[in-house]
């Protein structure tokens, strides 16, 4: 014999209660809700949702959103879509920092009634107990109304209840004796009821008063999503940006001469002229001396060599600190004010680690590896060593103070003017501590920007996006071929990385000069930069490149030769066969085309050479789409046919259309979907082509 | 200024400690864990799993899991691959009920010593250091060990300290001073430490060592995923059964007699030897009188006609009595019992509303809804209407005395041996109510199978077998071209519906008979059955489809005509055309081939006439795939290529093989992937083909 269980339902409602509605599968939702997606202030978060009950209800449903800071939540509505059986609506992000959202359903019992009382008097059923049940609702309403609304809402329901006293009959005579013989009197009087009957159903049915309703009758049954979800809302720049970067030490004039802040400064009005919007410097620290490197990495080091700024500390201070051969913190301050005249922002470089001379190394031991012997470990990936770095033990047993003083060091750039850090290596650091962190900073100061600069597998990657990172660095380096471009941007831009991974596309880096670089002569720098600037609305270069630049450490090395980590470099910026001009172009057109500021809007199309990629930036309104192709070969002339979008561009299958060329100013007539192309390196890389409309 | 927040560390770790490893992507996972998966007792549970942190070192993980009942966490190891950066294992569900599992992971610190150790050694670098540091690692094992473990840790740490007395030097004397002259006597010295170091190297990757640290040395850093997922394992009937609907009152012999259960119960032997495993009774219960429908839904009702099973309840009693011209509860009892004598069960149907008779009207009014003037609501839709059914009202005030009393009928039937339980259109009742009456069920009898009999929408369907039923019916029925059944199966077979989804394909109900079996003739039936028999482990047929019963209410309708829902039907089961033989022999071939019984393993193949659907059922190890081939056109003959998976089945490209049809016993000669096919349905409607293997 089986025992019954005794347990009553009561007791599962005790911790949470019952859900009316059935609320799944909202989007945006990363992992089950645990990150926060991320947009650009001004945009609309588009959210969507399952919502369902048992049974032939009708159901309403809206998102429920805050700002950060604020308690109260705000509402914005669901509509339903009867072809997908979903509901979506969306609201404006007007401002930045971390907003949250969930969603609220419920049961629409007026609307429910009033669709019911409609259908049963059309098909001539008896509806008196239907306009009853409606006067309630309507009271119920009433109740929770004030003024005039409320006189308005007693009024509808005593008229649904036939009690307003217009003439109709007395509600007790509302039914009519079903037996009653059909003699004349009678069927005048069961004609009056009908017609009062029919304006009482109209008056159920009034528009105004289903907005009052509406507006006033508490939702039944309502049932919140069970989790409240988080947006990052980020200043524009966060995600449309041209980046220059440069070490302030080779902004000189005199060849291998250390230069200052002050001597750097002057070359911002360039920089700005190209039409960049940040500079990022690599560290300004004062700089280790105890196995410090020499040129080309080496383990000698002359006495007139400046080092590695990423072996930060020595004797004159560590991260907060300014490298005495650079100036001072004033001097720095200067600089970071005259490039914001210029209409740009300075990055930082944070880079989380200590030459053995930086001064945390005698304070604070406790915060590094220690050796059985009392000794503080360098870095190390056995077999190799960096004697001249010492990581920092994140999780060692002052960690709390360690945390703290590593947040004091963004406060304290971040009280001198800088918004933007460059972080150096994040993914040899706890995701926890970075997930602390920027929450920490972005809490006072949610205008700040963190910019990975993880090269490691994908999943690594996308985790320091999901925990916080306002930008990444990509893999777009090392995709230098049509597939790996195509397939690479289809996953930023289509998957859901594009809900919380922002790329950002440098050409090149201290670290990274592609052998497509070392080996595609001036067109391949052409290639790349007009590929970073039209695929993506945040692209880089590392200064050089303008130069085209090329010459390796050796063969088979992404190193550049006398790389500029450990040496000064000056540098005649106007060399023969600079790219200044195509820089300018090609930013000028970043700002002057929203379209190139979009970050999903890519798409690519059809070509017959796999030397040239076609793709459009759609502005989901024909008014300003551009369509991009490019030779990805820097070496000889290509030629294909491409096949245009034109039903995306709303153009008819064949009439000729004018495209004209945005970087040259040349007009080509198209015909059709496909048509020819010829790009020839030595005369130019690509097109970057606008439809001429009427 | 901007103040720099004071804000520390720990206070984030307060409420939840930082997790030291990132785990992610766990597979498999329902809605971020609100919902279950579903296996059979027997299975593994394969999981998976990102785990990664910062830095090079190496990690390790595991499953942690516990059946229900139990408090423990067991363990069961996860491995890397490479290749996809992911963690996988696999746990046994040994026995049934809802189990709990989630992810832990740490850092290998001793794994990550031991590797650096020997790249360091191997590079010809001095390890005195690191030998030191593992020693302190061992020492730690030590410290959990007891007995001979202790000794052996205890012993391998004093041997990596040089200080096992086996003649070694005194550890202060392992670093040579560097500055020593190369005098014969120093080099002696530096000879005997190189190898006393080599000798201590061995000793610290013994691969016994590497065994005993990882048994006990506290896992460092170990971190748990943030959710506890959950599997329900039910037996196995729950997944694979052929199902048998009939009317007990229809199981007479005399014409238009009301049948009882003793009467019916003789008719199981013969559906027993037909091969079916579980019998469905549509309501057992007294039925209504008021409003009782007659023949053909017809609103009319004569003093003989039986009415609907499914208007519940009359003064003989409700859910929990039994109709008195079935017979009495213990004529119930027999006939389950003799179903079990002949490997069979009986499926009950469960279907929560009243007739206005049912005992609960009187007893309780408030678990239904009220019109104004305090009558009881009929259930409609509008301006349909149901005047013989009162739908209950899971809301009421009085829910959970409501709630308890169906959990309560429920446990009536277990108590009277019934295990599996049909639920009559549970997409009208709360999504919230079955979630809890199924776990409050289940808790106490994990074997009871909830079968949905839900026809509605895609999301409400799955989310029913979100929240726990163990079974749904599917749009099978109306799937019966060849690009529907593809689409159709692949969702079910190859998307998260395979997680938790679970459909039962029946042929016919006496609510649907479609017109590809109205139009089809005989051929047609033997069409779905074979479908459904060999492309999912649960299906059935209600009863007169084995006859070829097919005359609609009228044409256009899915509804038959004399249905026996408002009538008694007596049949001659051995009438002229049956497809008893076909239906004994498919059921047979489920038994004997353990691929028909896989719920995920169908795999369609290409042919070339779109009236022929072709499939293989995969075992996964070339032992007994089979090939399955149905002319979808019960008219007329068709012909084609079929391509046969040559390669999944583990053949040669271009040799004969030899392929037998389970159905027939001929036998065919097929050479390489192409091979003809031509079925008339005057003869056959399919092939079961079997690979000859010598």
């Amino acid at each position: 014999m089986v025992k019954a269980s005794r347990r009553r339902p009561a007791a599962a409602s005790a911790s949470a209660p019952f859900a009316r509605v059935f609320i799944e599968a909202v989007s945006p939702e990363l992992d089950g809700g645990r990150h926060p997606v991320k947009r650009l202030v001004g945009e609309e978060l588009a959210v969507g949702a399952d919502v369902f009950k048992d049974g032939h209800d009708l159901l309403a449903a809206r998102i429920c959103y805050r700002p950060s800071g604020e308690t109260e939540w705000r509402y914005a509505p669901l509509t339903y879509d009867f072809n997908d059986d979903r509901w979506s609506g969306a609201f404006l992000l007007h401002r930045i920092g971390r907003w949250t959202y969930t969603i609220e359903a419920w049961t629409d019992v007026f609307g429910t009634w009033r669709s019911g009382l409609e259908k049963k008097h059309t098909a001539g059923l008896d509806v008196a107990s239907e306009l009853l049940e409606g006067a309630m609702l309507v009271e119920q309403a009433a109740r929770c109304a004030k003024g005039d609304a409320r006189v308005a809402l007693d009024r509808a329901a005593a008229r649904l209840r036939g009690e307003d006293g217009d003439g109709a009959l007395p509600s007790s005579s509302v039914d009519p004796p079903s037996d009653a013989p059909a003699v004349r009197g009678a069927r005048t009087n069961v004609d009056a009821h009908r017609a009062d009957v029919t304006a009482r159903v109209a008056a159920a049915l009034a528009p105004e008063l289903l907005g009052l309703v509406e507006q006033y009758l508490p939702p039944h049954g309502l049932t919140r999503y069970d989790h409240e979800l988080e947006v990052i809302v980020d200043r524009e720049r966060a995600g449309v940006a041209a980046w220059y970067e440069m070490f302030p030490r080779s902004q000189g004039t005199r060849p291998g001469q250390h230069a200052t802040f002050r001597e750097a400064e002057r070359r911002l009005e360039e920089i700005a002229a190209l039409g960049f919007d940040v500079v990022y410097l690599p560290p300004i620290h004062p700089i280790g001396r105890t196995h410090r490197k020499g040129p080309n990495n080496s383990l000698q080091c002359g006495p007139d060599d400046p080092g590695s700024p990423w072996a930060i500390g020595n004797e004159h201070g560590g991260h907060t600190a300014v490298e005495p051969a650079l100036g001072t913190l004033t001097d720095f301050e200067d600089f970071v004010a005259r490039a914001g005249e210029l209409g740009m922002e300075v990055a930082l470089d944070y880079a989380l680690q200590c030459s053995p001379d930086h001064p945390w190394v005698t304070e604070h031991p406790a915060w590094f590896f220690i050796r059985p012997d009392g000794t503080i470990k360098y870095a190390e990936n056995p077999p190799k060593k960096y004697e001249d770095i010492y990581p920092l033990d994140f999780w060692c047993d002052d960690f709390d103070a360690l945390w703290t003083a590593c947040r004091d060091v963004l406060t304290f750039w971040i009280a001198r003017g800088v918004r933007i850090f460059r972080v150096d290596n994040p993914h040899t650091k706890p995701l926890a501590f970075w997930e602390w962190i920027i929450a920490e900073v972005q809490r006072e100061h949610p205008d700040v920007i963190f910019f990975a600069e993880a090269f490691t597998r994908p999943k690594p990657m996308k985790a320091l996006a999901k925990v916080g990172f306002t930008q990444s660095y990509t893999y777009f380096t090392w995709r230098n071929d049509g597939a790996e471009l195509r397939e690479y941007l289809t996953e930023l831009t289509t998957t859901e990385m594009a809900e919380y991974f922002r790329g950002n596309f440098f050409v090149n880096t201290p670290d990274i000069l592609h052998e497509y670089l070392q080996t595609g002569g001036r067109p391949a720098f052409q290639v790349r930069l007009l590929l970073a600037a039209t695929m993506n609305p945040l692209y880089g270069i590392y200064s050089g490149y303008e130069l085209c630049e090329r010459e390796p450490l050796h063969a088979g090395s992404e190193e550049y030769l006398h790389s500029e980590k450990y040496e000064v470099r000056v540098r005649d910026w106007h060399a023969p066969g600079n790219l200044n001009a195509e820089i300018a172009t090609i930013n000028r057109l970043r700002r002057e085309h929203r379209v190139l500021q979009g970050r999903t809007n890519l798409t690519f199309h059809p070509t017959e050479n796999a030397h040239v990629l076609f793709y459009s930036r759609d502005d989901g309104a024909h008014r300003d789409d551009l369509l991009v192709v490019v030779n990805l070969d820097p070496h000889r002339p290509q030629e294909t046919m491409v096949t245009a979008p034109l039903a995306a561009l709303g153009l008819g299958a064949d009439a000729p259309f004018v495209v004209e060329d945005l970087l040259s100013g040349e007009r080509y007539t198209w015909r059709g979907p496909r048509n020819y192309v010829r790009l020839d390196p030595a005369v130019r890389v690509g097109h970057v082509l606008r439809v001429v409309r009427a």
